[in-house]
């Protein structure tokens, strides 16, 4: 099993959040949310999911995790405004452990400065912002490129989330 | 006095629109309210302004306005994600006629691909976006290059609203 941190703040995906981490819960993996400020609750977009930050990004490690996980929606636009965060998400990036995220979590691999040369997909409205940044758009439901595997929208959930269990499992003895 | 397009859909940043739309009507131009859907009404991110979109962006022209005004908040990420909006966003530009913008504004210039080579400002979780389109992201509160008026965020508003009626009156007979 892994330890994954869940990157999130406040205007999350509420179902880009609550399907994968179900999922990956209930295949044993270990979910941390990491945020801007440990201890806050933080809501969803559309259905004012509740996540406790458990947390935050300025008192925490790369170093502490196995993966790393980004819903979508508004969350990343804020995220991305902080330095510290965007400096995990570039550790992590760089790190080779992987990297999930769905929608606009793409947004924080772009300030982060680590998609030059990378394969990835991301939600419609940032297609541009992918490319100008070097990366490879790729419209596909699953896109993985080593380290990153990423999904455009609530649509590729279910895909989403078989890929990201069958990589969360790699090196791993079957239990 | 000019004809204002203002470009606006759901969760804009609400100071940002109304705060500008007041002091243009102020100074006695029209503003027409241009969106995805004529008829529809829209609402701001925080206090839920409420705005009824006068012309549908697929059933308009730049020739009909002598100026475009794109507020804040996730309004432009929502626009951007329509290839109609990003045209007529790219046809004005191109069109030399003013084209005043705030916070997350420039994302739809992004997606127009019109940013290269230009001076510009906008939202801070936005200036690696800015950066990789080829454009200069200057910080200040007010930027202008050429027919481009852009600034930061709400806290930029009276330098903003001051610039842009100075622009709006270049070529004006005083009345």
């Amino acid at each position: 099993m892994k330890k994954i941190a869940v990157m999130i703040t406040d205007l999350f995906e509420d179902s880009e959040y609550r399907e994968p981490v179900q999922a990956f819960r209930d295949a044993g993996h270990q979910v941390v949310t990491v945020g801007l400020e440990g201890g806050k609750t933080v809501f969803g977009k559309t259905e004012k999911t509740r996540v406790k930050i458990e947390r935050s990004v300025h008192d925490t490690h790369v170093n502490d995790y196995d993966a790393l996980f980004i819903p979508g929606g508004y969350s990343p636009d804020k995220l991305r405004a902080d330095p510290v965060a965007v400096g995990f998400v570039r550790e992590f990036v760089l790190s080779g452990k992987p990297v999930l995220g769905i929608c606009h979590a793409p947004q924080l691999l772009i300030s982060a400065r680590v998609l030059e040369g990378r394969r990835i997909t991301g939600y419609v409205s940032i297609i541009q912002d992918i490319i100008n940044a070097g990366a490879e758009f790729v419209d596909q439901e699953v896109v993985r490129d080593n380290n990153l595997l990423f999904s455009r929208n609530p649509g590729d959930l279910p895909a989403f989330i078989n890929a990201s269990l069958a990589m969360l499992a790699e090196g791993q003895d079957p239990r």
